[in-house]
């Protein structure tokens, strides 16, 4: 019997597979990677990358023990002997705070801009959008508390989307404030709800004592609508003056660079590491919720890994698969791969290795392919055609005495005659005179 | 208490950090991939990628469940509400070949060229070279059984490790025939063994009965010093006309192209699927077990895996951290990163924002950095000099009020009044007649 993959993972396929759509097409993930990649290394962010899997104990600090990932979501992981279970990770900024503490890289001139993408893994209820295994990319800036490397970060995520081609996004702001302005609003929200505990759903009478602002996250009918009739006012309205000055400072810095933004007054953290500065990336093409991504500010997440020091720290990351969702529903077309720039057939069984010998000297220069076996002329060229092929040489016994090649261009049709061992400068020339999008990347 | 990342994985990390040995630095892992990427999409190869965990089922059919990885290996994974289990996957090929028959790929032309990297597991004893999280560069080929595809297999495998800058490395190539072939040399090992029963290990006289081949491989000092006594006559020796008629193909193949390979009689393969050509790539600076990959022809995994029709395939695999390991014992070095086109830092907090936008403006051309503080000018140099940068600008209120820039070009010393605005196109000649190991890939 046949053996599929898990379900909620995908296959990421060549070009030209049956059925593909954009989020299952290899070349539209590393079309996105390398966008990511270029936007992001420009702004002087470095590649780095953890483990896969890594102690339970992280990702329940790191995360939060009461949250669904932790509670309901985590993929668990054993080996024979193992000391107690490892997680696979759901998200990627507990890991990369824990790399930065583990191997001193605050010895780098801070603040540190570091990227990463890679897979995460969350054992949700599978449906569009939502995969157990599903991939991001990931920005993190770790020792700087400055509002300016929070509009940075902001702008970078949304100059990524941008890169890619993605137009009607549009960024979600708010502030948590610090953790005495939490206190106040949580002091304000236990006020506003305990006269109203009979109205409150169960799990947010359990929220209303352990983390009151977890309830305004919570979609029970009930619950919201005791919350419309109270008509409860938001975190912003409780930040401190530091916090306050350090959002009008980061609105400056968006409103100078020309980023499109809307304050969301309603962005809630459920978190105690995280601190001012926070936001979604919402686009209106992923469905009813319709968030890419999102970021935020956690001073405090460092000392909750377990360091002896704060380090400021703040990060986004977006799913790549929702964001070529956003891709396809806005009809974004990728670039389009270029065929090879030489196709070799034999006409001969004889001849096979000596086609196989001339396509395999140009791939110093550029793609080259060749067939395994004897073809008609008819056939070799419906073949060339079909990969892209730009140039088409057939080999016959002549061509190898002669030790000349009938090249047949089948951009213009032209056919030329070239010394086979002249073939590379013949089409190194070529190459360089045709339109930047046959070009291969250096 | 501080979390450190799990026993037998490593950090990927920025160029620069403290303690950074090759296996750990990201940009080589970068570079191997891109590489790999260079020499085998230029063959024709197309990059795909599958779930990183697979049904327990596929790994048992795919790698054997009498091997050592299967058996004690192997990282299981759970979460709330499984139906029995999945496994990390410890190698890439069982994956690739699921997802073939699974997405139908054989409706693309044949030989289907593949390939992917990524990270492989396996729960090994950690030591030099061994990880529990390791990472692998893949090359497999579908659709075809010709000699030819074998040899451009195994001239690639080389191919990518030499674009790496290492040169001592060697393949050692055998085949294990047909499976009639693998029965008379089966029958061979049982005549051969069955009087010195008492001479062998426990586990071989298990393997006598089970798989008689399997005993060539077994490393207990008994079981060798009795090979050694009897003279084994090698796989080789047992060829059909089939095989060995292929066999000499590869060779020719391989000859005439100038691959560097020594036949080795003593290869063997212990499962069933495996047919013909079979190769290992080795390095003398990897220490004993001096095996960076190897790689063998598969004719019997699709339908091993469920699969009705026969789909011959062959591949190849090599670990990216060995690789390093070889990498480092020749002394090689990676090409430098190259650091910021600009760097700009504001002489007083007031334009700290402005010298921000100076240098995202830079970032649609290339790599430009801004300091987050105000910075005095020896501070700002000396910053900018340990990020490698080309141009320095400082920022004071006069530059700001004349729309000007002064520059200075940190690779000649020289000094540049620059209009504001004209700025990117000064910077975009500037790179254009730099050295090309200073210029971002586009």
């Amino acid at each position: 019997m046949a053996i599929n993959r898990p379900k909620g993972t995908q296959d990421h396929l060549p070009d030209g597979s049956p059925k593909l759509s954009l989020d299952t097409r290899a070349s539209a993930f590393a079309f996105v990677r390398e966008t990511a990649r270029r936007v992001l290394e420009r702004a002087g962010a470095q590649f780095t990358d953890t483990p896969l899997f890594e102690e339970a104990e992280l990702v329940q600090r790191g995360v939060g023990g009461s949250t669904d990932i932790v509670r309901k979501e985590m993929f668990t992981v054993y080996y024979f002997g193992d000391h107690g279970g490892f997680i696979l990770r759901p998200e990627g900024t507990a890991g990369l705070v824990r790399s930065y503490l583990q191997n001193g890289l605050k010895q780098l001139p801070a603040p540190l801009k570091l990227w990463t993408h890679g897979p995460m893994f969350r054992a949700e209820n599978v449906q569009k959008g939502r995969l157990r295994q599903f991939h991001q990319v990931d920005y993190e800036v770790l020792g700087s508390a400055d509002a300016l490397v929070d509009a940075e970060a902001i702008a970078l995520m949304t100059e990524v989307v941008q890169a890619l081609g993605v137009q009607k996004v549009k960024v979600k702001l708010g502030s948590i404030g610090d953790p005495e302005d939490r206190e106040a609003y949580n002091a304000y929200l236990r006020g506003l709800f305990t006269p109203h505990l009979e109205a409150l759903s169960d799990d947010s009478r359990d929220r209303l004592t352990r983390n009151p602002m977890r309830i305004l996250d919570s979609k029970s009918a009930q619950d919201q609508e005791l919350m419309g009739t109270l008509g409860v006012r938001p975190m912003l309205d409780f930040l401190g003056e530091g916090a306050r000055a350090h959002f009008e400072q980061v609105r400056g810095y968006l409103d100078a660079w020309g980023v499109n933004y809307d304050v969301d007054p309603s962005i809630v953290r459920g978190l105690d590491y995280y601190r001012r500065t926070a936001w979604e990336l919402h686009h209106e093409g992923v469905g009813a919720k319709s968030a890419l991504g999102g970021g935020g500010r956690y001073d405090g997440l460092a000392q909750e890994l377990g360091s002896k020091e704060t380090v400021p720290g703040i990060g986004w990351a977006f799913g790549i698969e929702r964001l070529l969702l956003a891709l396809e529903a806005e009809g974004v077309q990728l670039p389009a791969t270029p065929g090879p720039l030489l196709y070799v057939a034999a006409l001969d069984e004889v001849n096979v290795g000596y086609a196989a010998s001339v396509a395999r000297q140009v791939r110093t220069l550029a793609r080259a392919e060749f067939a395994y076996r004897a073809m008609k002329p008819a056939a070799a060229f419906r073949d060339a055609e079909r990969r892209g092929a730009r140039f088409v040489a057939l080999i016959g016994s002549q061509e190898v005495g002669q030790g000349t090649l009938s090249l047949k261009d089948l951009q213009t049709g032209e056919q030329h005659t070239v010394v086979t061992r002249d073939l590379q400068s013949f089409l190194g020339a070529q190459q360089s005179s045709t339109s930047p999008s046959m070009q291969e990347q250096p």
